[in-house]
């Protein structure tokens, strides 16, 4: 089995996305935060990291793990609106009985890097411009990286979140792939994911892709991010169970994870260079 | 094989919708045309009768054949903004050159009737309120109505359209069916609608669907609606060639077609009843 490690890819994008950033307005992204969950400030403070390295700046929006709905969606509103911010990420979780969809419709497109917007998400599907959720697009990104062939081939998605698998659904679909979307509720899963040649695990669940959900020699990306009991991270693939049968596989970490970073930072990158 | 008729649930849904219609302000639907097109211009008659039968004004905008992109999206966007209109269609086809889904961006989402609003898509597919495309709206009534179950079971779409394939998959994955989607670069597509416990062809192809397309049993949705020689409707599903197969067809035409019109008016007496 192959393994499709995200960092060189991840390396080239971030070259690429410094030499945008320097060639218009310095870009700025704004990410919103409302959680004290310390996997999401972690992971706010590597993108903020990451901005730095590429010439983007990037201020965290913290409202506090007791910001109102309206309070949030104000912020976005106020962001959107501001000439000197580029990008803007609402950055989950949220408070209780907030919800992420309805409060990214205060996004302007144009400025929805990270795709939460669901305008952005019906665009993507409607074929115009618009900027995919960043774990979709770094999906796509590795699967062209590795040269994957996708056009009328089966792809199986396990996971029908707004923010992964329904949007790679469609852009799998753009890339004329037969297109399978597996959810919890799916019986039978494993006869289901062995039809894929391609198969994305976004379901959050560790370990839930053994030997016998994948096709032999089938290219398997896992999106998954689970906390392990020592503070790690874990896919929803059994790197060990797979091995056998699979053909090639991204590591968690150091797979999508990269990529999706890099990614958001090249959006922001060109959102700052658009007419 | 039982053969699944839309008149009667589409009577139903009329009904209803005269009762809707007579409990606010009377609803305005307005259709905007440009096209010489005789079978859409027919269509639109159609819509007109039918509106008027329940109660529900429908005026006819035709800008003509040669209508400029930036006329068809002014005078959406005028009638987004009168407040004695509710819905408001755009039929298709267009003018060489205008892109539905891009003219479609013009239509509020609140008076968005048949969703052709990327907006409106994006909005389903992220599981807040919007109107669906009208016939992807009847795909599901009819399956309701005759009680066809949806969750854990396998539903394969043939037909990629963001007015069809598309949200018909995000109406099918609301409803915890696993969703395959299939078009034109499918390869060896036999073998994976077959998989289908619930098949619905929108393609757009007369009789692309044979016997060795279903499993046996399964139940088997037809929107196709491809024009005959003899001035006539025909579906994607060759019905005798299925008989033997399929546990259940919907009849082209009597089947889909009248329960999306019914809908399309529901939509509109919605429309005119949103606070």
């Amino acid at each position: 089995m192959k393994t499709l490690t995200g960092k060189a890819l991840a390396a080239a994008i971030r070259e690429r996305t410094q030499a945008e950033a320097a060639s218009g307005p310095q870009p700025r992204l704004a990410v919103v935060v409302a959680t004290a969950d310390e996997a999401s400030l972690w992971y706010v403070r590597s993108i903020a990291k990451a901005a730095a390295g590429v010439g983007i700046v990037c201020d965290v929006v913290d409202l506090g793990p007791e910001a109102a709905p309206e309070q949030i969606t104000a912020t976005l509103a106020r962001l959107s609106a501001d000439d000197h911010v580029h990008g803007v990420l609402l950055q989950t979780p949220l408070p209780a009985g907030a919800s992420a969809q309805e409060l990214a419709t205060a996004i302007d497109p144009r400025k929805d890097v990270d795709g939460a917007n669901p305008l952005s998400l019906g665009r993507l599907a409607a074929g115009l411009p618009a900027f995919p959720p960043a774990t979709a697009a770094a999906v796509m990104a590795l699967l062209d990286h590795y040269e994957v062939a996708l056009e009328g081939r089966r792809a199986v998605v396990v996971g029908r979140s707004t923010v992964v698998g329904k949007p790679l659904a469609h852009l799998l679909l753009d890339r004329h792939a037969t297109v399978t979307v597996c959810h919890s509720r799916t019986r039978d899963l494993a006869a289901v994911t062995a039809q894929g040649e391609v198969l994305v695990a976004a379901a959050g669940r560790a370990g839930l892709i053994g030997a016998a959900h994948v096709a032999p020699g089938a290219v398997v990306i896992d999106v998954g991010t689970n906390p392990t009991a020592d503070g790690g991270l874990t896919g929803d693939v059994d790197a060990e169970a797979v091995a056998e049968t699979a053909g090639a596989l991204t590591p968690v970490p150091g797979g999508v994870g990269p990529v999706t970073t890099a990614l958001l930072l090249r959006h922001t990158a060109r959102a700052a260079n658009l007419p």
